[in-house]
């Protein structure tokens, strides 16, 4: 299998550095993509980036992640908290998943504090903002070395 | 900013009028908005008017209210119990925000008493039946006298 | 029956516009009276419009409205909360029942969020401040049309 | 009414046979799909057969059976767990509905262990895998006899 | 000590025989004290019978029992769900105490389910109607023979 | 039918008057029932009286309670907090039904505290000791006049 | 071993047909028993069928099945939801268990919701009244095919 | 403003020194005015103490203490477990309040535990019987220099 | 009174040494009496040794204990974690009571993880296997040296 | 006995003056120390004034207390919400305890609003600040007047 | 490995005899040693017998039975019921581990009834007094037969 | 300040690449200080390396911390789930925080899913194994670029 990264956005970040800048400070989410492929490629790794509100087009990227992907790192906002549909999308992948909340999500209120997509990610970066993304990354190349 | 109302529904809430009338009475979707355009026109305002059982769709149309709209109205319908999605996409919008139900959800069963979309609103109106939109557009306009 | 509505405001609402004005805004409770006369009195309606801090005094002026009032319009403030001789009080009504809250009880803390009297409320409507009053009048009217 | 089964498909089931054989089994669900045709068949039932991983996707073809089918059988998956929007949808058809899940949900954790569907649903079958499906069918011919 | 029982009945109980007659009979309060003070008398037993509609009223009457009453009645109705005011009043009586309860409050909804005054009485029952009353006045002079 | 009450006592209550005499008191079960014959006579009844520790056992004898009982007087002892099956008995049971407890179990431990027969029975009476059974037969009396 | 279902009906089952027919419906436990043994006959099965209200004998039964039964059906009833006995016996048995209930459990009351039978049946089936007995019984035919 | 403090007493605590001496000690409430109004004397203080039994006066005399006190002291009693009404009204001072109770609430039953008033209060005091008003007098005294 | 022990085992473990041995090992339950009989007659004690199905028939037996035994050791098996019933049945024992678990409970799953018994035993030992019998034994002799 | 006063402060204490003194204000550890010796002086009693990150060491000078203090005052700080050690330590000294909080510990969060010594303690005394240590002092001597 | 037996005790156990003789009895600590000693010596066993208050002290000795100790036998008193640290040590150990309560912890408040450190336990004794940790050491002995 | 990052360890972790290897790798605590130092290095930072079983010595390490050093890493391991001492401690540091944890504890038991330290952490990061650390030596030195 080719060297590729997937990297799975949910909704409402394709207003990251608009919306609520306090929170999640002012880089775009298009930044965040250029700075993984520049990551990514130095490590020999290529990216898919996806950015998607609609939890049912989640569910079928990530399912077309299975074979075509070493490693999927996923943010998936919003839904990280009830969406069971990605969760069960995850479950079918058998590379490594790096969950990444640009915020720590465990000083946030009850409805943002607990994802369920942890209880199947390999591992889970929160609070660095958009460095979390190159920590994955960095996570992805350590563990397939 | 033109003065513009965003008028947001829910799933199945293009069966109204049809649907356990018991609960929610015979009015169709369709009248109501006709009573919301000739409440808001009388002061002014344009209506814009949506009706989707998607949740991605909804997150994606409350996006767009962000500078095109003066308030929102909103009536979830079942994704009010859940939805972070949309509760995050209502969060990057800066006018006001009002949430209407059609019956008293605080009567109803477990599944449909507590709305997450309230701790966003600016106020929420439920029980009054189709009513409570025309008293959503009137709070708009008295809030912004 | 004369058209006469019957408006309950509980503990505390007697120093309305003087205690934590930027939660509930500085209208006083008599300018609240006189905007619900006067846009009653358009419809044909008369108002009765009562304050108190006793539980016991509410609960009299609730058991008077039968077969006085219309309907009833209710801010029971702190006893919201855990009155259940209020509540009890209002299941001897037989009219609609309108609960208004200044502001949106569910932004707010464990004490302030759920109110036992909307599980006998026809309808709610919350964080409108002085205009909630004026929409369950409308509503009022609007059921009885 | 023409006698006709519509069966509905969650979200991963598309992937049945494939993702978490040791649970799932390795039946297709086009092979699921064949089986219910044949059986239905026989006994002068039509099926109409969907798999959807998109939540609004499912409340419209939901909505959909309305007038066209004698009773459904839902596989709702991952959705099963907080849907209200296709719990809404589900109420607003009067035939039967037979829930069904290939495994026995009540063995699983807790994300996967209560379905929100069964408060509507006529009947439920679990833990049969593909049988159930039949199982289903022949409870809907069992009670229209 | 003269041979004396206070009864007390709280909040809406004077509406008896109107309110909810499907709940709690169309019998009313005058003639359950009637019943009572016949009952009472045949045992040589004075009967003191009480409504109000006030907390504090109830906490008054229920200290002016200490040593003028033999054993206690009460209906707290709606008080008896939160009024740990009435439940410390009581504490300061001596003599037995009996909760009578018209309806089974077991049957009913979360708010009248659980007296908190029954971990103060002696005894309690619940659901006999106004007979309840009669039962309680026999069991006190049961208890002092 | 024959104008009949059944008494059914549960486990460990054969030993009343000997176990734990300082919550139970020291009247055995043999005086208990003499005492509910004499007064069921009185007014024309006959009593049938059982003791079982056996659940299974209570439940037969409460289905027999089908046509040849008018009412059933109740004491499940340990069983009124978790047995199901004796609470399916009961519901098939079409006379009114009283259940008794010698003891306060308001005022007890959390195993004694919360009956599910309560929520089947017409009434319930707790903490009159023996005299509980003799107004439970009243009830039952002042029920059929 | 010969091929023989073991089908074990819990407390008050014996009433079937009787009891509380809006919620279980006219057919008699007998009535099952036959279409249970043709069914059964026609795949060269027999049928073992037994009823008890006592959960020391269901409990002795069902050790009896080991060695003897090719698969349990069973419709524990009441005991379902706390039988931790009867739980453990049928741990002991190696086939496959079929729990069947003839009302949807999961839309009643807390009581009659959750069967901890669950955890260690192959599947479950419930709401389809008789006929989940005989789609139990395809269930086990099925899965030794 | 003059340097006057508002002491508030609840429901029962005029029953102080007779009422479970074994809790609360055998110091009436007019010794405990007197040792107040000594120690504040001393300091240059004046001293307002009041007790009621209704929750409605206590909500008026707490509102009149505006503009009025320089401090509030308040042993709600019973009232400290519930009354949200209490509550909103010391939220409407704006000098400091200090809770005191005679006993240690944090050693008692549930419902004797947990005072909401501490939410709102600056300090609290409590187990230290009598004395603990001193210490108040004296906090607010230290407060103030 | 003789120096005797009652030895009570409750539901399943007739099938020791059969049943899940993974968990409770393959040591039958004779071997077990055989064991502490052993054990029991070195210490001059004699052993009573009973195993039942059934929940009344161990209250029958507990019952019998009284007077009869100097100590009871009981593994109550899957009634351990509800049967108030022979909870009750316990406290009517005077002598002490040593509670045995084969396996470690507390590493369980819910369901057999709280033993009720465990609040009126003596001591109580989990873990042991068949040891803990003999534990159990040689506890009753230590005490009452 | 001497006449001395031990003094316990735990955790992070002795930054006191320096950690966020928006919460702790300025006051300096020592400077309390001093004033608690000053005011002990006055009334005859010595001070022993100890503070230490070390649950352990904690527990080993409590336990040094015992028959070398009169009473114990302790502010155990982060230990307080879930060092059953101390406690237990606590549990081992004779005299009177009184527990100090120089914050308000009642409106703080979940981690840091419910003390476990406090149900040892003689009284509790939370949200004066350094004065809470002179009252602590003051309610020693007033109880061994 | 030699035989050897660690036996560590939690905090305030070195006040054993002392404290709480009502709960805990009169023998000392080092009178359990001694009689460990002998017992242990009987069956060619060493015994190495530590007490600590100090949680990090237990967790470095705990560490240190690796490969030095056949069993360890652990008493960890108030660190049993949140000591994650000593759990985790605990689960480093690999031979079996014992865990022993001098009383019933079971009957306690709710701060002394689970013990953590029993679900790494292989056994758990609790309630036996002294006589627990021989009962330890002879289980020790048995699984090493 | 000089450019210094604190690394704390809590108990076990010096048993690293020993204890549980299946949860935690078999690389040594020492190797990970190496790397970390290697890394900082890199980057002009220095590393300060601790590891303790200790809790009040981590609250002495991190209190040092403050002016010495420019963040801190931390691994509390067992501490992570219920010290707030170290929790408090950690809030009298102004610079970063990174929490490291070698496994994700989100996948685990109760005991150790939810670290209390995140509250006051900047970020967060779990399962990435020893890279964890340099992924949060990395997101140090982003942060301060």
């Amino acid at each position: 299998m080719k060297k590729c990264i997937h990297i799975f956005n949910g909704p409402n970040l394709n207003l990251l550095g608009v919306r609520e800048p306090a929170i999640y400070g002012t880089t775009t989410l298009s930044e965040i993509q250029s700075r993984c492929e520049k990551r990514a490629q130095e490590a020999g790794y290529s990216v898919s980036f996806f950015q998607s509100n609609h939890e049912g087009e989640l569910v079928d990227l990530i399912q077309a992640a299975r074979g075509n992907a070493t490693a999927i790192v996923i943010n998936a906002a919003g839904y990280s908290f009830y969406s069971v549909a990605i969760l069960d999308a995850l479950k079918t992948f058998d590379g490594s998943i790096i969950e990444v909340h640009l915020s720590n999500i465990h000083q946030r209120d009850k409805f943002h504090r607990h994802s369920i997509m942890s209880t199947v990610a390999t591992g889970v970066i929160c609070g660095l903002g958009p460095q979390g993304y190159i920590s994955a990354i960095n996570a992805v190349i350590a563990m397939s070395e």
